[in-house]
């Protein structure tokens, strides 16, 4: 979902970053999108990618794409040095806002993510669960309302095996096209013709714009 | 959503019979639905009513309805003293299909509701996860295509404190007037106007045909 949410919203993705994801496995459901020329990833521990090729080489798997770059480093820091407008489609695959991800949910990360944007480009990133985090939550959509002039909206989805069982997603677009993240205009069912991969278990468009439906009470709390 | 899926997919639903649900959540729910006349529920187990009313008052309330008629005892011994055509919506709410529960799930007592439910009437019975008793749900489906002249559809809610984080619901209707469950004809929002009980926290008409959309895996063992 973390993938296929932001960049089905868009036509065309061509340039796409994604900022932790250690473990590859955004890296192998970007792959998927056949218009993605270029696949940067900026992770910040070495050993988490050493330990998914070791023992999740199925996810892992994502890394042996030709089109991915890897750079071993802080995610706001590896922002500094690019240009302005320049990535399609951001994908923030973090950990929880404590230690070392916690600037990865602040305002002035956001805002680097909407600086090197092209105008109608999107950003996707973890944004826990209404469950646990409803503040947390609340917090993260108030900074990316300041940060990106486009749209913002809250998606979720289930993960078993995460606390809760859900885990959530901000999607963000800067300002130039507006994006209509409910209605996914670049369909993955497109991506699938034809693959050598193996098939899409729990994706579809009809998830993805079913993934926005939030309960009434997360609903009233983001003022949505 | 147990309660809600079913009576919101109907028109001016009034005879409703809850099987299980003695912790009288179902009740509660069932209550803020003004068309309702007559709630009977038939629980087996005594002790679950008061264990209920002792430490979950604000669950219990719904015992408290004046239309509320209880009845313990086994609900499907029960059914065979229900004339034909008699209800208009019946919700099972029951535990997993092991013991006391088990021939709750099968064909046998699902013919026994669809004998019971008026032409257009529904059944929202209780359907297990997803992630976990997928092989369960595919017979349950095939049960009630089975017993149920209607449409037969799968739904699914989030629980966090359910095991997988997730539980799911199979909502059938008999011959008659088509229902089509996936789109709410009696919205909630219309049994919420002037009503001097708790405001609803996760239900709402949008949250309602979301349920219907399944992941890919699920979708695909259903044939649906």
């Amino acid at each position: 979902m973390i993938a296929h949410l932001p960049l089905c919203s868009i036509p065309n993705p061509q340039k796409v970053l994604v900022i932790g994801g250690g473990d590859g496995g955004v890296l192998r459901e970007v792959g998927r999108h056949k218009s993605v020329k270029q696949i940067d990833i900026c992770e910040i521990d070495q050993m988490v990618i050493d330990v998914a090729k070791k023992f999740f080489p199925r996810i892992a798997v994502g890394f042996e794409d030709p089109r991915v770059k890897l750079f071993v480093g802080d995610g706001a820091l590896f922002l500094k040095g690019v240009p302005d407008g320049f990535y399609d489609a951001i994908i923030v695959d973090s950990s929880d806002p404590v230690g070392p991800a916690q600037e990865l949910f602040e305002t002035p990360f956001f805002e680097s993510l909407a600086r090197v944007l092209r105008p109608g480009g999107v950003v996707c990133t973890q944004a826990e669960s209404v469950w646990l985090h409803l503040h947390i939550i609340q917090d993260i959509f108030a900074s990316c309302k300041k940060a990106f002039k486009g749209s913002v909206n809250y998606a979720w989805t289930n993960v078993p095996t995460y606390p809760s069982g859900v885990i959530g997603f901000m999607l963000c677009s800067t300002e130039g096209p507006p994006v209509n993240f409910k209605q996914p205009i670049n369909p993955i069912e497109k991506a699938e013709e034809d693959d050598g991969r193996s098939p899409l278990k729990y994706y579809s468009s009809e998830m993805h714009s079913a993934s926005f439906c939030l309960p009434k009470f997360a609903r009233e709390a983001l003022g949505a």
